[in-house]
């Protein structure tokens, strides 16, 4: 049977996505659950077999050869497992084999979901043509994944690029996941927000506190919204700095909400960058805002999948 | 003619060190010289010249098939050039061509020094059957160099694993690099005994006021030498930390001459470790002292000349 498809899913805290996608990247058939996040594991894997049952409904399914998961992490590709932060139900979850028995015993690659975006943005979007790469999403957290030399760097467990959880500030305030100062800790949408908030600012009539309304309120020159987007990309650019002086990238591209902010984040982030990314080998160092959209999970891990199947097929993944 | 052996030099801002190695890292012939550090360009290339010559007057020169270099940084491995700091003279400098030619045409693979240490410790050292490792040289400054994968992960500079200037305080005291809060300005020997002066330390009759004397005092309990090496444990656990978050290593090897401090520095390091290093999948992290001495230079050389010859040659690398 010739199998030139994949399956694709993309697990989060607030839905589960699912896709048939060809080799080009085209999304040909959708499945969607929301995630009953707060509910026991074995709920959680029932809506994840709903949305494979309902792509194996379609007659395109038998040309399916793989499944690819991007899952919110952490997610441990060694041992198969998913332990979402924000899926309780779900401690060293064995993700990897139950979706292969629902798949009809379909081999399955699992990456973080940092990573799926990672191979989106390199496949198809803001990274293409680029051999060495950040993408990150900015949004309730930070999160991201690298390509190095030219192929998608999962790192052993799938989790590798977690820009959001490297301290840039080491005395810095706590963040939930235990260090202290992360670029997640100052950089997140929620943080811009409560930093705009705590500083002074105050949202319009319509009440919206979100970082899109402190954004908003920033383009307009509101001093203290627009300190909170240059704290914000002062810890961004101290990561992405961090990050290409350790593996040399030439690109960082930034998506997610936050990314989406526009000059309000990417002027300040540039003036950044020139101050921490000092060294010979990192100055000529891009940021570029994300191109891809809501979609970017399921391409990507559409493209593990293929990647993972021929091991060379994808371009550049 | 069988060429088994390799070529090496190891360049820094004091000396420049060569010698023949063989596919086992044993060194066979040495030959060494001073550097001209202030001289110019060409004076210091004379030098090199005259180890190189040096090597070439043993009978077993005409059994080295090619020569690696690791030189103090940073270096353009994909233009073959290096602009050490200490070497003023030297920037931009056609380092590989020059070599080449003094070498009678035999290929020539540059590296940085962190890169270079790295090497040897992932070929005979400590990282040794580590598939993703950081190994750092902890002295005047702070360098270091990834293996990822099982591979030498040099970046298409050579510069990769610079975590010396990746900045973990973004706030931080300005660094020589241009950038605040870096590791190096933190944790390098010099930092070390500045803050222990800086807080009422005072070295003993012999006037020593090194790092080293440092470490002494607080084995011997001296509260300030003590909260010294503390602080720069945190820098270099921050610095590991991120650097495990971002691309998933198991252990991190520290060499250099404040690594040789011991206790003094390892058991807060490892304390530390367990605040930064937060994640499940940095949670396993292991700390070690580098096990490579003073040629660790030349043997990294030696293996990137060997790797880069046979691709595969030699184990791990």
């Amino acid at each position: 049977m010739h199998t030139d498809l994949v399956a694709a899913l993309d697990i989060g805290g607030t839905k589960i996505a699912g896709a048939l996608v060809d080799r080009q990247g085209r999304i040909l058939v959708r499945a969607q659950r929301p995630t009953p996040a707060q509910e026991n594991g074995e709920t959680v894997m029932r809506a994840v077999e709903a949305v494979l049952g309902e792509l194996a409904a379609s007659p395109l399914w038998q040309r399916a050869g793989a499944v690819g998961i991007g899952s919110a992490g952490p997610v441990d590709a060694s041992a198969g497992t998913v332990s979402p932060v924000n899926v309780p139900g779900w401690r060293g979850y064995p993700l990897v084999s139950r979706v292969r028995d629902a798949a009809g015993g379909l081999p399955v690659e699992l990456i973080g979901d940092g990573v799926a975006i990672t191979a989106a943005e390199h496949w198809q979007g803001a990274a293409r043509g680029h051999d060495n790469a950040l993408c990150m999403v900015v949004s309730t957290g930070v999160g991201g994944g690298l390509v190095l030399g030219g192929r998608l760097h999962p790192g052993p467990t799938g989790n590798a690029g977690h820009i959001g959880h490297i301290s840039v500030d080491l005395d810095g305030d706590l963040c939930p996941c235990g260090s202290r100062g992360c670029v997640e800790r100052i950089a997140s949408g929620p943080n811009i927000a409560r930093r705009a908030l705590d500083d002074g600012w105050r949202p319009g009539p319509n009440g919206d506190a979100s970082a899109a309304a402190v954004a908003s309120a920033a383009r307009a020159g509101d001093p203290v919204a627009v300190a909170s987007f240059e704290r914000a990309a002062r810890a961004l650019a101290a990561g992405i700095a961090a990050t290409a002086t350790l593996v040399e990238i030439d690109i960082a591209v930034i998506g997610g909400g936050v990314g989406k902010a526009g000059e309000v984040l990417f002027a300040p982030l540039r003036k950044a960058l020139t101050e921490y990314a000092t060294l010979s080998f990192v100055r000529r160092l891009a940021v570029a805002p994300a191109r891809m959209g809501t979609d970017a999970g399921l391409v990507g891990a559409a493209a593990a999948a293929l990647a993972g199947r021929t091991d060379t097929a994808v371009a550049g993944v």
